[in-house]
């Protein structure tokens, strides 16, 4: 008698879930995203996690496949940030969740998980989302819609998602929340950052309380950006001083996306003369395995998101792998019909055919260090695709005022990296790290977000640098 | 009866040995100096090996001392190559052969020794040097030597050595000769085969037969070694925008030697800002117990040669054990009253009162290249010190003909540096490899060694990157 009450109970849950706009129909929708042990998972962790699609086109039928933690302890107590990944055409979830900064690393046979240490869940409720259409499990159904992404309809979409989100877990409306990510994400994070102060401004809303951003190894300057990597990798010998002029000549001024002729020749040298390294971790062993792959990559300008000495340089197969399996996108909320034909880290489709790409987001970040925001850029120095020497000269470019000295910071001892602090923009070095800075330097990584989130200063502990320096400037 | 006799025959011998000036004295000499089992030691080896002193000034009493390794396999028919560290004033025993390219290397315990499979005595036979007096156990009757070593000095008395050791060793008289080294052996090495090829020219011999020279992260020229130092530091992320305008400024034409005050002052600044790093090895985790020592050596210009994720960052301190025991220094032939209050691997007394430095040794390559030397230089790429910038802009200096496409040369299916083949010069770079580039890379440099000896290009296999660029740049 008391099972048959708790069945109808049960039944009539479901049918108001089903059918009606009220909140624990919303709730459901968050019950039904959450995802119970994965495939391949042989422990057991201490936080939710969630997974599925935000539909943010409904006529055409876009819609973009996220992947939430929620944050290992007190969840509630923790922002809220949102994790992009690069290409344009990569996956957050398959680099950000799966080799980066996610709890759950796949192991080489691409079918086992283990437990990523330094997941950055320990600090937030992190957010992996995979934008835009065409990337990752992410799709439309208008299949021209792949066809046609850029920069402005990533971040207007982006934004849409973002909405919708809060929507399915307004737990997190007003919750302070950042974004972080790496290369490409360069352009998406300030793009997306504007979009969402322009939106709060104009609708008088803090649903989506932007706090700040975060930056690694990003594109910013496409002028900027080729000149540094020009000089990193003559300073380091990977070229030929004939090379080093050649790019300097011919893709001085060139843009990222949709690059000319005579500049792809000459990256073509440079490529045969730089050899079969990682050029995303250029001190570390290469994954031969991977070669044939790298070099595709490398053709359409080696931005996405590949990456040292403890790091398995073949991680990139491991996610092809393990997000193919039809069991893990049961496990992860995609259904047959809706998964890709083959899952891929980064879509060339995506990543061919891309649309708009300003030369320069400096001006972005000019705005929105005058809006407030919270802005670190930091740079792993062993990346050979947008080396610390880009990152230098495009916040050179922005002509900030240093209100700290220049000079290292530690961890356990040791040199972690270089931080420079300016008024309204934080700039932080990771030393030997490649492109995937939370692949290669785990450690200081999660260092460097709890930093940030936290707004503590990863200054130098040698104050007397600044005056010493300007003692020897003023005696000159 | 029998053993009567064969004591007064030993007894006999060693009279002769003595006194006499016959051959057989003379034989007697190396065989004083060959080295039986060393403490600490418990494996055994297949070759042969020597130390002791040579004498290079009877009257002021200034004595060299020497390790000589045969070659593991076949030493008759291997050339003779001396190896040279720098400082001014470091051990070639403490580095060359304790950490590098020698068989005997020193655990952590500082007490016992394990064999380096990557002993350079595969390929030659090898003998350390070092000098001038002051340095490791070389001495001088003349206290005042010590304080008056310099450039000139240290090539007259080094040839001297190497003309009064074939005498010891007169199978080696005519051999295949080759000297190798690293950083201020920059310097020593093109100023003692520039005396060689002056000695065989004014005397008609052969007698060392000097056919090449390889300098691995060597100075060479002043003004091209600083300038590309500061841009490497720079480009890496190691100092300010400021400082390295200052370092240009105040430092850029400063000889190496008797640096001024407001040079060294920007120097400290630099320090400062670059932190507790292994400025020898700059990816790798720094010696924590050996940063005060490090400190003080940076404060000299920081050449010497202490220097990865293989490595033991620690190692100069297990030296500093190992040849201060007394019973190490009785098997190597040092005898009490000769031995040092303190071996130690690089000399404060010899560096600080250095009298002589060329602030350039370009000529000197351009007179050795026209006698037509086999002349390597090679640089690890992650060495701070002297780095792989300052030797590309030295080589330019040079103005030689490139004979070869530059690209990268391989190993074991990895990129193990990038070449560029001269007319007159080989340069070769080892990926990831610090200042001491046989103590990071071991494989890496012993194929280097190999392909230095016999010839042998380490070029690309890409022998298509020539035409192209040609091609584009006449397009242009």
């Amino acid at each position: 008698m008391a099972k048959t009450r708790w069945f109808c109970f049960a039944i009539a849950l479901l049918v108001i879930a089903r059918f009606c706009n009220c909140e624990e129909a919303v709730l459901s929708q968050k019950e039904q995203d959450r995802v119970s042990r994965l495939p391949g998972q042989d422990f057991d962790v201490d936080f939710a996690h969630y997974s599925g699609f935000v539909t943010t086109n409904e006529k055409l039928g876009r819609a973009l496949f996220y992947w939430f933690f929620e944050a290992a302890e007190d969840a509630a107590s923790k922002p809220l940030v949102l994790w992009l990944n690069g290409g344009p055409g990569c996956s957050s979830v398959g680099f950000g969740e799966a080799e980066e900064i996610g709890p759950f690393h796949i192991k080489s046979d691409g079918k086992t998980l283990y437990l990523n240490q330094y997941s950055w869940n320990q600090v937030a409720n992190i957010l992996f989302l995979d934008a835009p259409v065409g990337v990752g499990y992410s799709y439309s159904n208008t299949s021209s819609d792949l066809l046609t992404n850029g920069d402005q309809r990533t971040a207007k979409d982006s934004l849409k998602f973002l909405l919708k989100w809060v929507e399915l877990y307004p737990e997190y409306k007003g919750r302070e929340f950042y974004i972080a990510g790496e290369s490409y994400a360069g352009h998406y994070i300030p793009q997306l950052s504007q979009a969402i102060v322009e939106h709060n401004q104009a609708s008088g809303e803090n649903t989506i309380n932007l706090m700040g951003y975060m930056v690694g190894n990003g594109l910013m300057d496409d002028f900027h950006d080729s000149l540094g990597l020009y000089q990193y990798i003559w300073t380091l010998g990977f070229i030929s001083d004939q090379t080093y002029s050649l790019l300097k000549l011919k893709c001085g001024l060139e843009p990222f996306v949709h690059t000319s002729e005579v500049c792809l020749k000459a990256l073509d040298i440079m490529d045969m003369e730089i050899g079969d390294i990682d050029q995303y971790s250029v001190f570390t062993p290469a994954c031969v395995a991977n070669a044939s792959q790298a070099k595709m990559l490398l053709k359409k300008r080696r931005v996405g998101g590949r990456v040292s000495e403890q790091y398995d340089p073949c991680t990139m197969k491991h996610s092809k792998v393990y997000f193919n399996l039809p069991e893990v996108q049961e496990a992860l909320h995609v259904p047959p019909g809706l998964a890709p034909s083959k899952w891929d880290v980064c879509s060339d489709d995506v990543s061919r055919n891309w649309k708009d790409s300003p030369s320069s987001v400096l001006n972005i970040y000019h705005e929105l260090i005058a809006a407030g925001l919270r802005i670190w850029v930091f740079s792993g120095d062993a990346d050979a695709v947008v080396p610390v020497t880009s990152t230098r000269y495009s916040i050179d470019a922005l002509k900030l005022h240093p209100v700290s000295p220049y000079g290292p910071w530690y961890i356990d001892g040791q040199v972690g990296g270089w931080t420079q602090e300016y008024d309204g923009l934080n700039f932080v070095t990771v030393r030997g790290a490649g492109h995937e800075v939370p692949l290669h330097r785990p450690k200081e990584a999660l260092a460097l977000f709890q930093a940030f989130i936290t707004g503590t200063s990863l200054s130098t502990p040698e104050n007397s640098i600044s005056s010493e320096k300007s003692e020897l400037i003023n005696d000159s």
